[in-house]
């Protein structure tokens, strides 16, 4: 199969996380976490986020999310986030189902949710018809391949801490924004007061692995036991946390993901020349949204897969990751302008 | 790390199926199985238990019981099962808090179920007070190393159908059972009509797999949202079929769990000697559970790790698994006569 | 207290359904619906919407609508409702909690939902990462005292069924629809091929009491035990049935409904008189609203007990009941007007 | 009808209850429990139970048991209850469907829960892979009529909150237990530190109605949102909290509770008589349970309607009500002699 543009998951393992993985296999380490692999990832961890951060680690993305949130929000809470919100449209249900909370999704420009979205929705706080916003959720970067600065993660932390509110950063892609702000991953979320964040390891080359990263120990005593019963208890644990060392101990995980932005990047400006394409989003992560003629689509489609993002408005995602070249680029590119052109 | 006999899942990665991964890592495929590699590890599975069977893979035994129960029970039934189940015992109350359902937990002589223990409890079928039984869950080997017969099996199939229930058979041990009794795998289930199979993989020396395997597909129609609900859905999920294939193409499954049966024998076969050792259950798997004096438990543990299986009863579990060698059992043994005589 | 126009459930009970209760407390009957007032009950019922439907009473609409709907769906599928129906904004959250399910609310501009609101959601239908939409929740009369035309449902019900999807008409007030369209219960419901009915008797007159109403016992089987794992199933039901036999035998529910419903249209002309008043929506069945300058709301509080139903937009909602009297009315039109007079 | 000895719900309404009722239909009131007769009731409760006490009415048993439970558990822990508790054998697993937790249900000889009894279950505390226990839920009365003394709730508390445990007591009864102890409700409830009460009318002569007491508000604060997502809102609430003034205001609630008592002490001293009857449990509170040859059971049933409680042993159960007389008495245990003679 040719390199894809359709996820950032298409792509296979990061070769030295592979080899990181294999060392791992020399011999007997207790199971369920309490082995050196985890314990040494755990401090990794700590270095990146501050020493109070509590970390654990799950299988995927939709696990991080769901069980990192259930610590925070009783049945009757709402969690407020975007519309685009992963939670909200791409986890089957998965916050409701285990939560057992309604999610307050809101329509945005761009992804980003700002303060003026939220305070509508906190009109009916103690009225006891209606479930109670207790947290905030955004995505950094987000779905649509844009990024908030540092200012408007702070506001958005200081209004919900203001209102006794948590804030949750969905970071499947934190990489990314790491690698597009050009700062550490602590001065966007835990150095702001960010409740808990969600780190994703699969997107930037791992084989699977996401953390669950609380901002201290007083939420979190109990998400052992969370996390067994959500069914995300890995038995032989150290091959999870043997890629978070490798990716984490080394600058990997910002060269992997400055790389795939450098990719979009490279595809944004290029297809940026047709008249045919529109692109929908600053391109500021690996995510580039143009919007075509779609019966140009199938076309496409037949020698790259790729996701059709918005049915009704005919906008397509073409995503970039740490294994594409700028051949494959080039090559995507020169199949665009042959057929999309008119 | 000594090799240990706490778990067959602190053993790391079957050194073949560590090559198959590695191969599986070539170049971008699609992701959440739509990959050529869960295709062909599908077909396997349907090679041991029958083409009309439907496979789907998750990370976890918890997740694959849990998932695999859900499709099958409403709130209002009941799950029975034997107390020491997995499912009632060492799933934190994920059934309970995925399902939402009561599970009758039975007490046992020995792990198994009978027919005789199940009938009392179906007095109340159609009471409205009452949830209602509709599924029974056996482990195929179970949590106490010893198994079923075909006819035990049989038996309680039969008797489930009559009543309109359904069986599942919890198989993170399966392949244990299959060696045990030199039987092919559907021999047991599929074959005596058993609604529900969970397969594992990670006991067997994978590094981490599972299968939710369905007798038909009238049934699991909608798991493929039930398994994405159930955070289960792995994106690179070709790293988990490659293993799959790599262990049931061949007869590494059969051989691998065979091997640590045998491991197993020895190591019951040696402490029997040893007189002030008593043997709890017949050591039909991978399992050897003894009693023995609490004062040397400590001491043994300096050494190796193991689990007390009954902190009040004094019985401690002493597991194989497919990388245990007779030099490590011998070794094990040299210790337990020096420590416990007396 | 003066006659309140904050809801129709401020009213106490109507006499005639007082008496029903005195006169059932004779003697000793059978306790959880096993007595002669709940199989008469039911056949009142089956009176009204037709022999095949399957009847069971519960205490409150949110559990009418809740149990009701939890019958039909699992927690990986979707109801489609408008965002100001019930279940999405006044149940707290309990459609979430119990069904685990996803709410999609859409903006409506008058409370009723039409196909073509439907139809840019059922777009990702086999997407095993999106919840599936399988049902359709409509409110009549809406919570904005509109009603649909027996058009407009069956349209509704046509395409749903066509998509394999369920009808739910929310029915808190469904007599106060069927005194404003003049026509039988049946006849926009279950003749419609509406699947489930919610049915309310405590806006109506009764002290408590909801039925919920299945199209037919297919898929009610299970129902007894939803309702009683739901906490509904009320011991002395026959103080419920009693008041359904009184309000349902004779034209008693209509009556009401209708008086209400007149005092509705006579508040609303009156209101219409004075120019700083807005309507906002047509007056159909027993709820008016209206936008008025912000400043004057308290002052009218300070008299008369009401809801400012958009607080943004400062709409109020005032309803009217089976015991608002003309004089009530026209009382409440003297202090508006000489209260909201710039 | 002839009077019941199946449940003290088949009883009616108390004619002075029925007669408060009445008197709270007066005129419009606000709804869902801001109304002048649930503050009055909730006074009422504070000077039964302590002035820190905080109160809610709800329906039904079942709702009072699941929805104040639900306030101390997350679905990771579990509630540790007799076998024979009506939270494990008669709410339809409605423990299990809504705090999504594990209940752990021990045998007893008589109801009873002993330290004992608790101990064994403790062992694994902290372990991730086991739900935690974190409440001891008894009932008192208990389910087979006996009734634990002061001294044993103390005992059970005091080991409850050492391990840092919370205590329920289902009271569906509490009133039959406060009537045979001959002591205020406080005395073994929240002066012994008992954190969660449950307290019926239903069975003590109201038309329905249940308490939910906590022992203060911190632990409550979110009580009023559970209630409503848990559907036990009622609008017209007046119409429960009436009932409970006129119970709990004057010793109504005593006497109906004591009259119950001895008429089941009467049924117990003559049924003691025949030699073919045998009574199971000390007759405490206002149950009989007896054991008869199974072939007298229906003939019995003929005559008067009551529950066969154990299938296995022909355990009956005879239940008396604050409206059995002894006339009632005496001629059921004519019947029965008449019938159980050999």
């Amino acid at each position: 199969m040719r390199k894809s543009f359709a996820s950032d998951n298409y792509a296979g393992v990061d070769q030295a996380i592979m080899r990181a993985i294999i060392e791992a296999n020399s011999n007997d380490v207790p199971a369920y976490g309490n082995d050196q692999y985890t314990a040494r990832a755990v401090e990794v961890f700590k270095e990146h986020f501050g020493q109070d951060v509590d970390v654990y680690f799950v299988f995927t993305g939709t696990a991080a999310n769901v069980l990192g949130l259930q610590t925070f929000i009783q049945s009757h809470q709402v969690i407020i986030c975007p519309e685009t919100a992963h939670i909200n449209t791409d986890e089957c249900g998965a916050i409701e189902k285990f939560l057992g909370s309604k999610l307050l999704a809101v329509p945005t420009r761009d992804g980003k949710l700002t303060i003026d979205d939220i305070k509508p929705l906190l009109t009916s706080l103690g009225d006891q018809h209606r479930a109670q916003p207790k947290l905030i959720s955004i995505t950094q970067s987000t779905e649509l391949g844009t990024i908030y600065s540092v200012e408007e993660i702070k506001q958005i932390v200081d209004f919900a801490h203001q209102y006794n509110m948590f804030v949750h950063v969905d970071g499947a892609r934190l990489a990314n924004a790491a690698a597009a702000l050009d700062l550490p991953l602590r001065s966007f979320t835990t150095d702001l007061g960010v409740d808990l964040i969600t780190f994703g390891g699969t997107k930037n080359g791992m084989m699977m692995g996401e953390a669950v990263i609380f901002a201290n120990k007083k939420i979190s005593n109990d998400f052992k036991f969370i996390r067994k019963q959500g069914m995300q208890l890995g038995s032989k644990m150290r091959f999870i946390s043997a890629q978070f060392i490798e990716l984490l101990s080394n600058n990997r995980w910002f060269d992997n993901a400055k790389h795939a932005n450098k990719m979009a990047q490279l595809l944004a400006q290029e297809v940026a020349k047709n008249p045919y394409i529109r692109l929908m989003y600053p391109v500021q992560a690996n995510g580039v949204f143009v919007k075509i003629d779609p019966m140009y689509i199938p076309l496409l489609q037949q020698e790259y897969s790729f996701y059709v993002w918005d049915e009704v408005q005919h906008v397509v995602r073409w995503m970039t990751s740490f294994n594409t070249t700028e051949q494959d680029v080039y090559q995507f590119v020169q199949l665009i302008n042959a057929i999309v052109k008119g």
